[in-house]
């Protein structure tokens, strides 16, 4: 009875999910779904990356937290569309959530739209939202035995950035083990190294966004 | 529909709780439910708690994981009682997760049972399993806005230890800052500032939980 029941909320979101995503393609917008533990830098990653590309791409993003604003306070600064949702409590975004976002944004004026998850390495994993993607982020503070205790979002995440590189003369944790568990489990799984802190391996990421841009733009005009 | 499920579901898990509750009271076992983010150190501060107090407690510990059980063979590695939960999937551990352990354990030579839920700061706080209180760790990596972020879980512990205090020169982050937040949601927090590497902090930890040992005991036979 209950796994039903839990099916049948996916069944439902995976409906809305698509109906999101030919939203999306119409528009001709790039969209990935951020995840990743609390506390690993999606927001500082976020802030980083839109500096550096504001230039290049219009960049809107979607806040998601369980109360509280202070992550799109701060992305507000940066003078780019935010939206903030916040759930009241539940530990992911959903496809419905993102879709009562979509008044506030003009889509035309932009080329990349991120949504930020709930910090949760568990649950926005099993939740589309429309996205072309989901990119996560593992720090190191967490130490090279996630991949295989938190298999499902690395399954389904197509990048994962391991940040707080800055952090590793002083922690126990091998980028090389938490490289392989995850390959394990996803062998497809483009991997960046980075410091959100220091800046370290951010130009890889950065370049790797504006591909995927591109990317999405000439698949749509084939 | 979707809130009046979700209700059904704590409401039943709060039944079998307190169904756990009665057997741990029956055996005069102190319990509790260590929650915090993947990675802050949770099985850590175990193994160093084992350490120090099996010579005057007898502990056996629950381990809950989404799949593996590589943290259960680290607690084994003690020579205590240790059962591991496989949830697949699921983000929390249940009251009826941990009532299918009981058989295993033989709770007339315990004082203490641990249960170490899923890394995951939002959904293990909404799922009571029976235990006398939460305890909860944040580790000064996740930064000082997750008390505001993820409130409920703050809310609902009864002691909150801030891990790797030895990382504090190496990350933004103040730890009055985490405890004016967290005192804000829960006044009557008990807070302890530890280090699970070098040992600073732990042994006020220690000293507590044997308190709470013999508190328990002594408000029993009352």
């Amino acid at each position: 009875m209950k796994v039903s029941v839990v099916k049948n909320i996916l069944e439902a979101n995976d409906r809305i999910a698509q109906e999101n995503r030919a939203i999306f393609d119409e528009k001709d917008l790039l969209v990935f779904n951020l995840m990743s533990s609390p506390g690993a830098g999606k927001t500082s990653l976020l802030e980083k990356t839109i500096d550096a590309l504001k230039e290049d791409l219009k960049i809107g993003v979607i806040e998601g937290d369980i109360q509280s604003s202070q992550d799109a306070e701060r992305i507000a600064e940066k003078g780019i569309p935010v939206v903030q949702i916040n759930t009241g409590g539940a530990c992911h975004l959903d496809g419905n959530m993102i879709r009562d976002t979509f008044k506030e944004f003009d889509f035309d004026a932009l080329d990349l739209l991120v949504v930020e998850n709930v910090g949760n390495l568990v649950c926005p994993a099993e939740f589309k939202v429309g996205e072309d993607f989901k990119a996560m982020i593992l720090s190191v503070t967490e130490g090279e035995d996630k991949p295989a205790k938190y298999p499902l979002m690395f399954h389904e995440s197509k990048v994962l950035l391991i940040n707080k590189i800055d952090l590793l003369p002083y922690v126990d944790c091998s980028v090389e083990k938490i490289k392989e568990e995850t390959l394990k489990i996803n062998p497809g799984m483009t991997i960046f190294e980075i410091s959100c802190k220091t800046g370290e391996g951010l130009d890889a990421w950065y370049n790797w966004v504006r591909e995927e841009v591109k990317t999405r733009r000439s698949a749509r005009k084939q």
